[in-house]
């Protein structure tokens, strides 16, 4: 779907086209770990689900100019560099593997991020990465 | 050069390989722009100017497993996400540019940080963006 | 506008009805600074100003459960205490007096934050607010 | 009590104003969560236990210019937009329901932070809310 | 002043010995710059100056434990670590020369940030000291 | 060692002399805790344990200009202040005390955080150093 394109269409069941374009890439790229988020907001907060499906999923990661596995790499990077928010790294190194990325591109992200927020973020990140290729490998 | 090597040889001058390396690659990916960097600081910590070439560009920047068009899209949208090192960015949006990025890669990585960082955060990297591309327009 | 509705009906002009009531949110909260900022993405990055309208001020703005008051001056704190956003930070101290809050409401937001991000965050901040208190004294 | 008045007066029990006041102001806010705060600090650094009281609860509390929920609303906000906070998080969010805002007011001073900080941040802000509002309801 | 004594006690002019002792510090430490910084907050937040003078200066700084140098150096650490409090970093290094540090001892202390916060904080770090030097040198 | 000189030469064993320098300095420093992160990056990215060897402790804590145990009190202060960095705190909590540093010390450098990085920091950082007070006790 190009950028410039007006979702505003309703499609079925009355659900914004957004909606269901963006249900369709979570699942793509964050499988079971993406829907495991939405639905720990159900009882809190379902209106902040509807909008992560809706933005980034519904408008960011549908956008052409970068490929899924480029997309996923810099969110890899981005989650490392902000150091407090390694839930979603780990839903993302998921995503990562997900689309087509081999550990060593999400290694070598991670590692590079040691220059620009230095090696404690670098090393936090390294071991949710850690984590989840265990994750994997059990799997 | 492969990641395992080990880069203490000695190269011509008395200078490490690591230097040595390290300058080549910053020229070829910051140009102008980086060295101005490395000069500025002449006067108050040339170490710190020698620690950027040789553990960014010395180690990091020559590494396999990402190429460089990748690894300047990482290190634009992880800047994007910290947020205080606009000058850096400055830096690295010129350095993507360089390696081979197009405007409209580079646009979407900083784009992308609005879901991660915030709009505050992609807003004030688009600015530098903006800035950057009227600089290379002019010259 | 209640936050459980679908705004996915397409407005006259083929607009979205989230674009057209958050260009309506923007005017009424951030005046001539909002439009400034729009304006300024035309060339770089159009589709950031739309997403601006649309998440921020079609989506979030728009919610009940907090009157607009109170989102200026939450958004001024943590605007405040992030520490990098000082444009934003400026837009908002405007938007947040346009939506009725007192310079007094404005500082005590501001000043609070030197607890929770330090005296630095809350300087920062403040010497924001006298800047914008300055231009709207002179207007 | 004024923001000017001079708190220097010393109250019964050579105990400061300041720390009176603060202490009363701990308890009518964050109640038990509070003081288990200040209990912990007590065999490693007893003085930041009594800045804490004397500081954020004995002068900024206690001013006027913003009431008690919005103060609380906002550093609800603020913690949130940080990301690294979460246990004082924890603190406030009980804080602003011992106070008399709703959960409904609490869920959106989180959400907002979507805009300003990112979806993470917002979603980690929020699987804290979820945990606050589940140890509240089996108390 | 040892760590322990109760420092409520009014001195003359009926202002508290905790802003005393703090105006006192502040002149000690920062001289000029720290006062230049009280009186900007003149006409948007007078309490803000006050409890700057009160708290870091009237009670951190009055603390045994660690001297002043160390305390300083500390101080401009955590600035460049934080990358966004840019005028205070300022005032922290001409504050770090007034107390004794000298030039090395500073710039050894930027630098080591490149460790934990990243090459680009200690970057604009070290531009910050290049900018104070150059001010001590032509003064 | 100064901080000119080249240390480009091989050491025995083809191993660099910065990494064996850096290993020399991080048992110095870090002894068990140090060791362990090493070896926790064994299966994941055995050449980000390679860089801390070599560029935190092969080049910066080898540096004159600073002792070493201002340089952990630094280090210490500045982890506070990033609030995200827990697991490198408590190893440098460790380092310090390893080297000379006293726990009044260690206490003055994370409460003097309250003042530039906010409240919750230090209390955060406070918590760490409660912690590995703990651990040294009991071993």
């Amino acid at each position: 779907m190009s950028n410039t394109s007006n979702k505003s269409e309703i499609a079925k069941d009355g659900v914004s086209l957004r909606y269901e374009q963006g249900l369709a890439k979570l699942t793509e790229i964050d499988g079971q770990a993406g829907h495991k988020v939405i639905d720990s907001l159900a009882g809190i907060c379902p209106d902040l689900a509807r909008y992560v499906i809706e933005y980034p999923f519904g408008d960011i990661y549908q956008r052409e100019g970068l490929d899924l596995k480029t997309r996923e790499l810099i969110t890899v990077a981005a989650l490392t560099a902000l150091g407090n928010c390694q839930p979603q790294l780990n839903v993302h190194i998921h995503g990562a593997l997900n689309v087509g990325c081999t550990r060593e591109e999400i290694v070598e992200a991670i590692l590079q991020m040691s220059v620009y927020a230095g090696f404690p973020a670098a090393l936090n990140g390294m071991f949710v990465a850690k984590e989840v290729f265990a994750e994997v490998t059990t799997n």
